[in-house]
């Protein structure tokens, strides 16, 4: 799972995150047959948005979709998805969240489940050393991200 | 409720979005104080967004703010919110959601309520009048926007 190219697109995306001075998450939509829709990471500090967590990244870069296209989709993501990203996830009716760690944050990964979505965590050591390192850098952005 | 600033803000967004040819429900998100921090509507055809929905525009026009800010707040939306806006609401703990109707589309109140949201259902007329002609002159943006 660690090898496939949406959860290497999604961690990818984490990094430039990082290099970018900002929440270090990243995330990548992935069709049924393996096209990657939209990629994308989080961008609080690059556009000064609090709506566009990476997976929220993701799903805005694939564009204006028809239902269909969501169908039997993957969200790739480094971090267990928030309420917000859980409840997109949900929307757009994604088939299966691939979550590169949840050591660092655990989300909405019983709610997805609970809906019927496939809920896979790789548990990957890079994802958990980028987040734990942003962390202790910049607590106070984390904690903005998350409203705590 | 229905003449409160907040709520009054909220259809008026709704309005300018259906003028605009778009998915017309409004959304502004209100401290507890009764500053408006944010207002906006739903964004699909005049940015091309499948993330900003209405309260998600509102968030986002309310900029980053610390977690203090959302304390005590409430969302006042034209229309039940979907799974992410219902999302969006949890992750930034706002307090109350007042919502215009829930007729024409029922989202994600009773997972608000359980999670210790107070939610209020204005049932209101203009709303209920406003999204109805739209569903019926736009049923495919319509579709597209709850991924139907």
């Amino acid at each position: 799972m660690d090898q496939t190219p949406g959860f290497i697109a999604a961690v990818e995306e984490a990094k430039l995150g990082y290099a970018e001075g900002g929440v270090p998450i990243g995330a990548a939509l992935v069709s049924k047959d393996g096209q990657i829709l939209g990629r994308g990471h989080n961008m609080r500090v690059q556009k000064g948005s609090p709506v566009l967590h990476a997976e929220m990244s993701a799903l805005e870069n694939s564009g204006r979709l028809p239902a269909s296209a969501y169908e039997g989709a993957t969200m790739y993501t480094t971090l267990s998805p928030c309420d917000m990203c859980t409840g997109a996830c949900l929307l757009y009716k994604v088939n299966r969240v691939v979550i590169g760690e949840n050591k660092n944050f655990l989300g909405g990964e019983e709610l997805l489940k609970s809906r019927g979505k496939e809920v896979i965590v790789v548990d990957n050591q890079e994802c958990k050393d980028l987040m734990e390192k942003f962390m202790k850098e910049k607590p106070e952005l984390w904690n903005e991200d998350i409203a705590v």
